[in-house]
């Protein structure tokens, strides 16, 4: 399992604040631990408020590089010169979060995923929304896998992200978000990847922790391989590592959960 | 979700004990607490070391019907005429827990429950063992399904059991499991149902529940109706209270997990 560390955005108090001071602190400590916590990539969003994206991302990159190289970075921005601007500067291969399947913005990313060798988060929507079912999602899907074929990006560097929304409002959708990950590995050879932004999940619950584990361990069983997650969310990482051992591709031994991405050795 | 209690069971002391010495007090408890607990079966297995296991089938079935007749009764024996006994004196529609894919007792079996109107656990093994991968599987599920039809059993009526076996001894069954899961509902038209012996997946492990919900999650996903667990873990209940919103199978609200199954209520 891919995990991508949610916590550095400039949504979150600390965060925000951090990048419009300047201060470091928080993004330093919250790049180390969610290295610590087995991070494979951390998402850097600079946040909505912020006056000038394009600093603020190249600022960040710096600021996480400058504590840790563990972790590879995921550049979140709907700001594609932004998102230049930062893989630029990433000294490990990154991934751009994200593109959807739209026809000027795929002849923007994919050039420069090619160039800069990032892989890419292709979101199941396009201009006229997020489909109801899961065949409009693979429709899509499929659009992005073909621009991918097209502009030469290894179709092992797309994730395609089938959507999921809040279970309170878009309950209609887990069944479909489900399907889509089962049959987005039928759509080439080889296959596309599959992440979901799994706290979407839970947007509002009361039980958030636990419809984001159990919506993890359902995915993981359709063959999602990636997520945009808590990764200090203890209960969250034992889901993934017991998940992990069930699916076979991890070796049981007793203490699997804690051997599982080094976690509290 | 079908939920199987699994606490009657002359393998558990307190229950050994009651049946030994004619103590209806533990059954009585175990049934109701399962009942309130959500169970929609209680099975009842008077376990390995009963010197007359008819006279303790027929004694525990009327024990558990003196109290409730809220949950069904599933009648978990090696024991043919055992069931058969049991079968004669259950009030409601019953669950014949098991048979397995051999001529002969597909034979014994299968009529019994035609005759009293029960259902029936098929295992996909047969007398050589329980197979490597899910194809095999499928192959004893289909038997047992042909030879439903051939006895005139409602294919609604047959619940199949892929065999999950422990995850730190048969780890490389898990997926082909899942598998097994999901391919049983291709085999027919009504499909069969599946269900599986949920606690095995965790024999002997040190996280007993967590693997046990993590997998029923996952199992649910690909379609997994009926499991043989313990309803009286509430975080199991809360796991499948949770996969059954995601599945868009109960409508969402706050309290949903106390709702389900009227738990806390």
């Amino acid at each position: 399992m891919i995990l991508i560390g949610e916590r550095i955005n400039g949504m979150f108090r600390d965060i925000g604040r951090g990048i419009r001071e300047g201060d470091k602190a928080p993004i330093h400590e919250w790049a180390l631990k969610q290295v610590k916590a087995g991070a494979d990539y951390l998402d850097l969003n600079v946040g909505p408020a912020s006056e000038n994206p394009i600093q603020a991302m190249e600022w960040l990159v710096d600021t996480v590089q400058e504590v840790t190289l563990d972790a590879a970075l995921s550049l979140d921005s709907t700001n594609y010169d932004a998102i230049e601007a930062g893989l630029k500067r990433c000294k490990r291969p990154a991934l751009i979060n994200s593109v959807h399947a739209d026809r000027s913005k795929l002849e923007r990313v994919l050039p420069m995923a090619k160039q800069y060798g990032a892989a890419v988060i292709g979101l199941a929507m396009d201009s006229k929304g997020i489909p109801k079912n899961a065949d409009d999602r693979l429709v899509l899907a499929m659009e992005i896998v073909a621009a991918a074929m097209e502009f030469d990006v290894p179709l092992e560097d797309i994730f395609i992200d089938p959507l999921i929304l809040p279970v309170n409002v878009g309950q209609d959708h887990g069944p479909e978000v489900l399907e889509t990950i089962r049959q987005v590995k039928l759509l080439s050879n080889p296959a596309p990847k599959t992440v979901v932004g799994l706290s979407n999940v839970s947007q509002k619950c009361v039980n958030r922790p636990l419809v984001d584990r159990t919506f993890l361990a359902m995915g993981m069983a359709c063959g999602l391989e990636a997520a945009i997650l808590n990764v200090c969310d203890d209960e969250l990482l034992a889901t993934v590592a017991t998940a992990r051992i069930i699916l076979n591709k991890d070796i049981y031994c007793e203490s699997y959960v804690k051997v599982y991405k080094g976690r509290g050795v």
